[in-house]
């Protein structure tokens, strides 16, 4: 089965304790596509400006990925500058330059419609919300979204939610959204407001992901070197969804085996610097630290 | 097999978003014995005042716990007062009174050196290496210490953890032992320096354990109601040890059943204040909840 994606392509610049980068490939949609890339087909939706290096289009194209819905506007692609300080959880943005993303509005070309699986990427819930209106009964939707639209439109994130079935979401989001500190009467109340699924992402600590009858807790593969924690979020998305679109099985099991492809494809994300390491990446990695996965959880049942 | 510890009983007051709780039973010997009784035979070695209530040291008792090392001493009882913002993970120290513990040297009575399991609690290490000269080659010794030890008793701190085979420690501290922000590498050089066995408690999130050749991750218990979490470090050392004693088998999934019921014993004294939910906790819910736990973090092998 096939992804839409919409979502942001951007060139950031990045500076963490370990280095820096200048201008290199970056946004939600750009993470999100290139991870679900490695286990499904995806159709990216997203805008550029006329001074995107032809060098990423390339890659974007390297990996299958299909662009008939990338945008190319007058003006200048989006950027954002930020740095990490050793608490790799939290970036701090310097700098913002929405540029061409300003006036984007997400035109599905023909034949997009259809596609089963729908990724709403961190954009205005408006603008999700238009995408919503133009596909036809997708058999799955998930969505992100953060503080600046929690805060500032939150009605409009209200509505998109109705028509959501799963949310990832970082932990303090969660909590705003909810308006609630626990996170387990936090997870309800959101799905409460339409996603039966709530998928909330702790960086460094893993993931914690409610469905209606269960709970699910992963942690986040314990790396020597972190690098660069950018992207990591979309890049854990992409490769949820990547996984259950190519399994097209939403049972609990296959959810949680999903969530873990996703936490797999993290941990590669931020070994490296923009999407170098995704750049080099092997499947056989990808099931290989899935097993290491197993093995860094796994425990045997209670003696009787 | 029985475990030897050497630890605080203390009064506390403690204050939450939830409710406040004044002069009850705390200290970190008494969380640890008390989680740890229901696992193995436990002999406390610490030290109160003429006025601690009889009331506690009868519900010591009631746990098997035996207390011919218990001291009690001319003076009052070590007190500590303390509150939690929303953000429990962190207590804030408002009070603290040594009392009688100012003076405390701990004293093995007879029939106490042989014990095969020795947990040395948070105290002076200086005092933590006391105790070791007074047991006779312990199959396993485990430690806790924190911040004001690292800081203020460094080499004290160096010498006895060459004699440790386990040392439980909150994530900040081992990165202030280490003096290395990445926790892989932190428990690799706090290995180093004599523990086999790192485990970092990181509340909330869980718990990672370092072996040698293993990582071993187990999240908290996602709960909706979280009370007090004061003395959950000290009642997951407790399970941990209790079930490794009793069980007396030191094997790497060994050592993760035991680090599962120390958590399964920590979700449950955040429940309530003080000791209160651990008094009328049975086996059968112990059981129960370890079963929770595969449940929370079970995922199936990767199709080929």
């Amino acid at each position: 089965m096939s992804i839409l994606v919409v979502g942001s392509v951007a060139l950031d610049s990045v500076e963490t304790p370990f280095g820096r980068a200048e201008e290199v490939l970056g946004g939600s949609g750009t993470y999100f596509s290139t991870a679900a890339s490695f286990f499904a087909d995806v159709k990216l939706v997203a805008v550029v400006g006329e001074d995107f290096p032809e060098e990423h289009t390339g890659f974007l194209k390297s990996r299958g990925i299909d662009l008939a819905g990338l945008q190319v506007a007058p003006g200048r692609t989006f950027r954002w500058r930020g740095h990490y300080g050793f608490d790799l959880n939290e970036a701090h943005t310097l700098e913002t330059q929405l540029n061409v993303f300003e006036a984007f509005r997400p035109q599905l070309p023909p034949g997009y419609a259809d596609t089963p699986y729908v990724f709403l990427g961190n954009i205005d819930p408006e603008l999700q919300l238009e995408v919503l209106l133009q596909v036809i009964r997708p058999r799955l939707v998930a969505c992100d979204t953060m503080n600046f639209w929690i805060d500032g439109k939150r009605e409009a994130l209200l509505k998109t939610l109705r028509y959501v079935d799963l949310l990832a979401i970082n932990e303090g989001e969660a909590r705003q959204l909810a308006g609630e500190a626990n996170l387990v009467k936090a997870a309800r109340r959101i799905m409460a407001m339409g996603p039966r699924i709530v998928v909330i992402k702790r960086g460094e600590y893993g993931v914690l992901m409610f469905t209606e009858h269960a709970v699910f807790a992963v942690p986040a593969f314990p790396l020597e070197d972190v690098f660069d924690p950018t992207g990591a979020g979309d890049t854990f998305a992409g490769g949820l969804m990547g996984h259950l679109a190519a399994n097209d099985n939403l049972e609990e099991s296959a959810v949680r085996q999903a969530v873990v492809f996703g936490s797999v494809m993290a941990s590669f994300t931020v070994e490296q610097f923009s999407l170098e390491r995704l750049k080099e990446l092997s499947y056989e990695e990808i099931q290989d630290r899935y097993l290491k996965f197993r093995l860094l959880t796994e425990f045997g049942p209670a003696a009787d």
